[in-house]
């Protein structure tokens, strides 16, 4: 499901305009990216949060070639599954089967 | 940031009430839970993706007591970020040093 039929959905179940969805999902991310950014974490209730967490510096090498490429330190996005929502997804079977 | 501080920030920035937000927020999440429990994965334009996939049954042995468990398979929720995203983070000094 792309972004669009996401807002689609939203603005059907919840009864509001396709441009205020789509004007609060840009302010949601731009508002998290804001925060993820200061290295703050967001979470959502229920669901689980983003951080954004640094790799260090680390070696890499080619197990072809041997050659060795170092890999300069750099910021990931990460995010962590809320307990809650962990345990609810766990043994859930699938419709489509 | 909690969930609360971030409807908040969101109300704020969109000129919308937080209401609004509220129920949009959670028509989302309910949108989005929907669609990966039927194993369909959720993009959000520009940040990422959501889906969920299954780890087998596999067999855990605690390197003290080697004693032997089985973990039986489940399904896990992961985010992948999205390239640009990525790209836009990865060399992104923190504004706190």
């Amino acid at each position: 499901m792309n972004s669009k039929k996401l807002q689609e959905s939203i603005a059907e179940d919840a009864n509001l305009s396709l441009e205020k969805v789509d004007k609060l999902m840009e302010t949601m991310v731009d508002v998290m990216l804001g925060q993820l950014k200061d290295g703050t974490s967001v979470s959502f209730q229920g669901f689980g949060a983003f951080e954004v967490r640094r790799k260090a510096q680390r070696l890499s090498v080619n197990p072809l070639t041997k050659k060795r490429t170092i890999i300069p330190p750099k910021q990931v996005l990460v995010f962590r599954t809320g307990n809650t929502y962990k345990d609810k997804i766990k043994d859930l079977p699938r419709n489509n089967e």
